[in-house]
């Protein structure tokens, strides 16, 4: 075949640069623009999670008003308002922020947030414009400025630049007229749809309050309906701090180009302050491990000397035969929501009996810290022979689309659910029953299937981190089922015994017309069990949250018996009233010594919790150490209560390392122990 | 809460533009670098499509060759080198084409092709660079340069921008020594680790070849293993014309840019030379139902005009009650695989018994227009308990991830297989049985739900059409289930008969000392059935396809029959040697009257098809007219017969029109047509 000379030519003539702004708009479903339903949803979520970023980083609670209402049914055009009282943005950023794509300030800091790349917002003004032609208002008003900026942003897309018109400064008051001090206000015009269901504006928001529980958020409807989640704490996520990127996770081509790029004058300074988790000590290790001198500027190593400092890295170069050890990442850039608040978030929104949650210690893959938490919803006014529900959310934003090709589900479906009591054929796959499941990643690297944010990629480390949390969970749920179905058949004996036996004893004494005998024997002897009721309440008096403990002892014998129950420590509770005293067994968990306890008597502990709010703790855990089963509580696993006690040793030590991240020559610290099977404080199980 | 003065503009301090190279090495797993075994994966597969693309541009027969070698097992190093005998590229155009993300021919192009955004091979590039430090080698030779160009390509990421070295001309040979007119190698060093099984480069290069009937492709893996999939035809896929956008696909925003930057002095014109489907006639109405003038200026258009105009274009404003009829945009933008070449390559590939295909006629969704095409293998050789494979593809390019994702998964599972002989549990999901499913879509715009390319996004018009297709196949298989299986029993009855009747007369009269009697009258009787038996071989010293129906009258009475064929008439092939005559019925269906068949008697009718290729053509469907069932024919459906007629009437409308594009006045088209149910040459069935 002889080919027509300058066909070569003639192709590559045809090529040209094409702008990110056309890329997005060519591929508007990559963005999570690829149906009328899902555009306007991807356009409230990209509006509120920017609201809650900015509130989270300005450390305002969240007051966040979203509106939308039906312009034209027929072509299915929608206007949404979106407002916030959040920090504003200066007028000069608006267009920016509004009108460029991949404009933004987290896309390179290393810390949990809910938008990264900088492109959500300028995607829906960018969808706006194309659908209907019209440019988005912005309404800002920043705390150090008297008036507010009003202005229309539309966007170039040959050039990915904003094109702004008509602003103006205003005026902004509230409803009640007051000034507005700071905050944002976005209204733009789409094509959409509104809809009700699984996949909706409504079930975005409601999820977003579950795992935002320090916001507030009102809807709108199209119909005028108005919807408003409040918020139940008072407490800001934690403040999350940028860290350094950690040497286990940096690509050859990447340190070629810090090093490249560096100032240092010192190989060892430019360790030490451009990574974290690298002592001084760690620093002076890995020249000395790559046969680097401390001493050589970074930006004159040849290729050779920074593939063999990479080496050291990763441990295949060592000192003496031994690793580098290095610190392990701080985890003050992640913001978990954390058990208590899971747990309110969970019912703030669902009906439900029976909830435990379960947050692992924070993790590291491939250098980036992250953490899991799971929830589990189990009980009455739920649908029995349906899939559970499953609620996914990605620093604490929900995840509504892609559910089959998420990691988080994936983890969710290799579990063999059966053993935890809910149905599930062939012991895979999402399980069934009256449940919900909530997992929450936290991570300061989300890595997405696609832009649209939509579902997690594969990754193994985060999965096994999601399982383990899952099986702890599922755990958890067993023992309450176990304890549940135990603790009613006893009562059914109880009560039979103690309602029938006497009226018996009491009718045959009036028919022989004989003294009704004492039968507190009989009973002893008929029920034969020690039993345990535990009752957790809140008073609302007194704001405290009331425990009690009785321990029956329907035996024949005298009993003896240490009792143990877990109590929010951690979470700041506070333990008043306890008259018989005990003492600390770990953190988190309490004992008392119950030396005698006579047949047919009882025993009572009685506690109350303070410093916490309504519905933060609902359920207390109740072991006990002694020869006889308690009907009611659990046989203590010494083996496990040594393992709360050696985390808690651990845990303190990387909190002192970290914070002494900066000293020469601080105690090192094996990775090997923050990536391990390393539960918190709900070791005891799930129903916490 | 008293917002901290200056948070906004401390806020707004940090944001800074990302480039795109910087947004994609930190998203890498968009581009399908998410694992080391998928890594290699998607080099090869980026290099390879670029090679099919410029190949079929260049119009020339592919020939690709790709080597795997292990550089570093310990550390999962490798090297791939990729080379074809494409146009090559031009000195100055390779920096850009490797070194530059989203530079590209095809991206405002509106036809068919592998790659589109101009991000493929520069991920490749960069993933190297990011993973082991090296840059990527080139070596391209183009027809009009004696020598060909050696040059290392890099990235910088921070600017989007090649970083070139070690640029000369050198004279690149062949094995043989002798000079190499024209093609490209491509040598990079990335982490990547080499596997096999079901998602593996040899299971992408073996889908390739299957959709790619035209190329040859060699593989030597990484144990220094060969692999060869010779080239099964030596026709190039048909040539793609670019076409302009159709205005049933335009979005206001769009059209408010064309408008804008239009340089024509009259609206008509801009409409006639800017889009597909709009004829004079079809301009003058759109103006008219928009109630602007002919001769207005597109770029002096007011946002209102514009408005309305797109509301001409979608049959909101219409003349005198009217919507404005559009020819349907043409369809030589689309080049399928076409049906008797999806036969070839999948039977190159796997073994198998039973092979359907259908190829859809053109659709079009959202002015784009797109094809389908769905191939079915049944039979040996094949798991029977497991669940069918599934080929993806699209734009003649295997899909290998996200299969549960995918809308052609989705359509696949949306049917019910039961009824076609393959088992299904609760008629939803991935069928199982001895079975693989192939399905390709061809479109101007293939939407898939990342930039990794590996699942389609939900698109209803494409599912609709598929669903349509495999509905269609699987009629086929079901047909052909039902014929081979009354076949069988029919048989069986004929041979016990033919056999074991004669054989007991022979023995009664040996033992009788009687003459064996005449048994053709009771055969008839016992049998009472009429047969058809067809036989397709190839012959290859003639290298024609023989096909022989004969036709037993195993009945006791004369009959009388039309017979009826399909054969390849539209894929060029000739009838020849056919002396029994007949006549033509319909595109590719031919008939012939046998007026008497006695009984006991046969009729045998003979042909050679001329013109195919060995495989071409393996199995004729018979028909009959006539009132005695024939068993292994299938009674004509007479309505089918004639829509089948009715389409082909309608085709060549469609080609005239299009064709005649340019001229005024031309016949206008309903889109409606290509829209709806129109299958091509298959309405017969599946078993083509």
């Amino acid at each position: 075949m002889r080919l027509v000379a300058g066909i070569a030519e003639k192709m590559a003539s045809n090529q040209k640069q094409i702008a990110i702004s056309e890329f997005f708009e060519k591929n508007k479903h990559f963005l999570g623009f690829d149906s009328l339903p899902r555009s306007i949803i991807t356009a409230v979520k990209e509006a509120v999670d920017n609201s809650l970023d900015a509130c989270e980083e300005a450390r305002i609670l969240p007051d966040i008003h979203i509106k939308i209402s039906k312009i034209d049914s027929k072509k299915d055009i929608l206007e949404l308002v979106s407002e916030d009282n959040g920090p504003g943005i200066p007028q000069t950023s608006i267009e920016k922020v509004f009108g460029q794509l991949l404009f933004g300030s987290r896309f390179h800091a290393i810390r949990q947030s809910r938008g990264q790349q900088g492109i959500g917002i300028t995607g829906v003004v960018m969808y706006s414009q194309l659908t209907t032609g019209k440019s988005t208002h912005v309404l800002s008003k920043i705390a150090s400025e008297p008036t507010a900026t009003s202005v229309k942003i539309g966007l170039d897309t040959r050039k990915n630049k904003a094109v702004k018109s008509e602003q103006n400064r205003i005026i902004w008051e509230n409803e009640d007229l007051t000034l507005k001090e700071h905050g944002l206000r976005v209204t733009t015009r789409m094509k959409g749809k509104y809809q009700r269901g699984r996949q909706s504006v409504f079930q975005y928001l409601r999820m977003t309050s579950i795992v935002n529980p320090h916001a507030e958020i009102t809807f709108i409807d199209p119909d005028g309906e108005r919807f408003h989640w409040p918020r139940v704490t008072e407490r800001l996520p934690t403040k999350v701090d940028s860290i350094k990127p950690h040497p286990h996770g940096i690509e050859l081509g990447q340190l070629q180009r810090m090093c490249r790029d560096s100032k240092d004058s010192r190989l060892s300074v430019f360790l030490r302050q451009n990574f974290s988790g690298v002592s001084m000590r760690a620093a002076k290790e890995l020249c000395e491990a790559a046969e680097l001198d401390v001493s050589v500027k970074p930006k004159s190593m040849k290729p050779d000397d920074v593939r063999a400092l990479l080496e050291a890295f990763q441990g295949e170069r060592m000192v003496s035969g031994k690793i580098v050890k290095l610190l392990a990442p701080p985890t003050t850039c992640l913001s978990p929501i954390e058990e208590m608040l899971i747990k309110k978030g969970l019912s703030k929104t669902i009906d439900s009996k029976f909830i435990a949650t379960m947050t692992r210690a924070p993790s590291v893959s491939h250098g980036n810290p992250f953490q899991v938490e799971v929830g589990l919803i189990f009980g009455e006014g739920m649908a029995g022979d349906k899939h559970v529900e499953v609620l996914r959310f990605a620093n604490r934003v929900p995840l509504m689309y892609q559910q089959g090709g998420c990691l988080l589900t994936k983890a969710i479906e290799s579990i063999d659910w059966r053993q935890y009591g809910l149905e599930q054929a062939g012991g895979r796959g999402v399980p069934k029953g009256p449940a919900a499941i909530l997992v929450h990643l936290a991570s300061t690297n989300v890595q997405f299937t696609s832009e649209a944010k939509e579902a997690l990629s594969d990754n193994s480390n985060v999965f096994e981190e999601t399982r383990k949390a899952m099986l702890e969970m599922g755990r958890g749920l067993r023992k309450h089922l176990e304890k549940k179905k135990k603790m009613a058949k006893t009562r059914e004996k109880f009560e039979l015994i103690n309602d029938i036996l006497p009226a018996i004893a009491e009718k045959s004494a009036s028919i022989l017309d004989r003294p009704v005998p004492d039968l507190s024997g009989s009973i002893t002897r008929i029920m034969s069990a020690v039993i345990c009721n535990e009752t957790t309440e809140w008073n609302k008096e007194t704001k405290q949250t009331n425990v009690s403990i009785t321990l029956f002892n329907y035996t024949s014998r005298a009993r003896s018996y240490s009792v143990l129950v877990n109590w929010p420590e951690k979470a700041g509770g506070e333990m008043v009233g306890n008259e018989r005293g005990g003492r600390k067994e770990a953190m988190g968990i309490w004992g008392w010594k119950i030396e005698t306890l006579e047949p047919g008597t009882q025993a009572i502990i009685e506690y109350s919790l303070s410093n916490l709010e309504k519905g933060d703790w609902t359920e207390t855990d109740v072991f006990f150490r002694g020869s006889q089963d308690v009907i009611g509580a659990t046989k203590l696993d010494e083996k496990m209560l040594e393992e709360i006690r050696r985390l808690e040793d651990a845990f303190k030590e990387v909190d002192d390392v970290v914070s002494d991240d900066g000293a020469d020559g601080a105690s090192s610290f094996d990775p090997g122990v923050v990536d391990g099977d390393s539960g918190q404080t709900t070791l005891f199980g799930g129903d916490v």
